[in-house]
């Protein structure tokens, strides 16, 4: 549910997408279209969104296409401002990579984990900007909390946001992260490629890496 | 299976459905067909049917959509009113959100857990209908029970319905929900979406907020 | 992999098969061609074959479809007549409801079911045949094993086929169960129905039936 | 991320594969394009890739299909040889069929398994070719590791490589693999025929085995 102070949130990220969204759904043939998708909880002192973002691919010369980089899942986290506001401005982001996914999907209830990020890691600003994404257990053992500290000295921030996630809406993440993970690592376009007309014996024989002939 | 008596729940279900039915399925391009599913449970003194809800989109002024609600899950109780015979006009309802769904799949074998519903909250009948759907493991730790109760001052109702559920039962639940859960959260549109010629490199990197920009 | 006797086995079911084989692939708008998928299990005593058989709908005069009969799982079990060499002529067969698969699914290492079937039940063979499924684990702990006697009193049989199943192949059972547990109840229909131009505000709002409503 | 030198690896691949690469992706009705996919894990002394292979089809008489090979994961070892570059040339690959998959997801933390291959078997060669994958608990518990051992008396090679496993990425294994695991079983074309219009009573009943014939 949306109460207007969110939906603030989600009008601003629309218009940052605008884009890439597609012109037309309405031919047949034409690319489906742009779907935003996410989880959201709302605590009183702070709100966090989860949206996936897909993987890219490259094309070969071939027709064929490998994926070239893994998708993620984006989180955003907008401290309080007030009973059910929340500042999106002040907004702090964090991407999960698939193997970071796979650290919180496994998980246990008393279990904690850490991921370091450097945005600038390899450039000349390196070192400037340091995000730390904890995710420990709520000591009375109802849940987890989530809190991202942003070290950014370019431009003089320090700042922490934290959310308690409950058991519940836990089990959420771990069931759309669970789904969602084989389609970040486009697991899901040779999945559905996999047609008896074109694995027929003939085809499947040509050129394939087997064990066997090693 | 279906016996008479629940045939007739039914019939009475499609009745009200009638309105959003697609009044043909044999030119191309139609929306699919409307498809009625549901996984029931019937015991001695009530069934249980269980049925997905799909959530909403709107559409945005670029061509794309955005999830504006959450499907759910409709949870039907009806008290038994003879042998194999359940009494649908006095059933009762109760709403399972995605969270809530979480609390239940996340559910250990020893676990309990309650919602609290006013289906008027925020209007002016608010307080003056009360659910409450209670699911507690059974004493001899062969399953759980599900126990909603209903207390509404507008029509002086004071109903409860109780029904026990087998681990075996559960374990349906729990596997039909993990499935479900990411299409109520819309995150199949999303996945669905990811198609090699769509997410080449010189389309993804526009407009595109990444962890890394900020 | 299949050995020339397994392979007379799919031969057979291939030809019982033919009467609703599609006649022909080629055409846009065809149904889907008719595919056999199974999981099989050979050892030394008996051999067991897994195959998911579809759940069947009705139509409704609105033009939409519900579900009437749940798919299952057929069991297939037979007995060894040599080395790798199994009498499909003298095999058993057991269908696994979408309960009873939930069953097998929550079915813990230490942990045994067992199903009990009178194929004749309401008629007026009744108590003539009776099946009895057993899964329980091996005294090692290495897996379960899977028993199914089958008396039958009308032809005068009465027959067991015992065979062990190791934690990987239960594995396998445990993912393949789990991934078509949805299709036998026919929830993606459902789930596959779900797109943002069918169920954009102004459609989803008739006729449906919300909790808050009652 | 693909850093060059473990590009190169996948370039070689390509040129592997190009052989049933379709030749063009623009006309409707076409097979849907070949897709590369996987999943690395690169450690310090060596890097792991994952890829899944499909099944095989063969058709029927009726024109209907059957499963005749079951699909496998295809893991490919490579040597370290120097920072952050690895030896493809030197690989080693080993496969997992469906039953091994079944062993790896059901793997606890403190559990191991291993599985010997002999490429030749059952022809001239057998015996010259060993190869062991041992997957163990690394001593702190942060994990697992994979090694492969491969012993070829044709070339006079002897290599064994190891490579540690983070929980994280065994966790992203299970849930790929669990993915992937029906769809190498084929299930997914039973599953995705499954429509309400192909499933209707009057199709249903001719010719289809219930245990209830029996």
């Amino acid at each position: 549910y949306f109460v207007p102070q969110e939906q603030q949130h989600h009008q601003k990220q629309q218009q940052k997408f605008s884009s890439f969204d597609s012109p037309s759904q309405s031919q047949p043939g034409q690319l489906p279209p742009r779907i935003y998708v996410g989880y959201s909880v709302y605590k009183g002192k702070a709100a966090l969104t989860v949206e996936p973002r897909p993987p890219e691919f490259l094309p070969l010369d071939s027709g064929a296409f490998k994926v070239s980089k893994e998708g993620y899942l984006l989180l955003q986290f907008a401290p309080s401002s007030g009973v059910r506001q929340y500042d999106w401005s002040r907004k702090q982001v964090f991407s999960l990579s698939v193997t970071e996914i796979g650290n919180l999907i496994s998980l246990g209830a008393k279990d904690s984990c850490e991921f370091f990020h450097d945005p600038f890691k390899g450039k000349s600003d390196e070192g400037r900007v340091r995000k730390v994404l904890k995710v420990e257990p709520l000591p009375d053992g109802s849940g987890h909390f989530f809190n991202l500290s942003v070290q950014n000295k370019l431009i003089n921030l320090d700042e922490s946001i934290y959310i308690p996630i409950t058991k519940a809406e836990f089990a959420v993440f771990i069931s759309a992260f669970n789904y969602i993970l084989p389609y970040l690592l486009g697991w899901h376009t040779f999945a559905n490629s996999i047609k008896p007309e074109a694995e027929s014996r003939a085809n499947a024989k040509s050129g394939v890496e087997y064990e066997w002939n090693r």
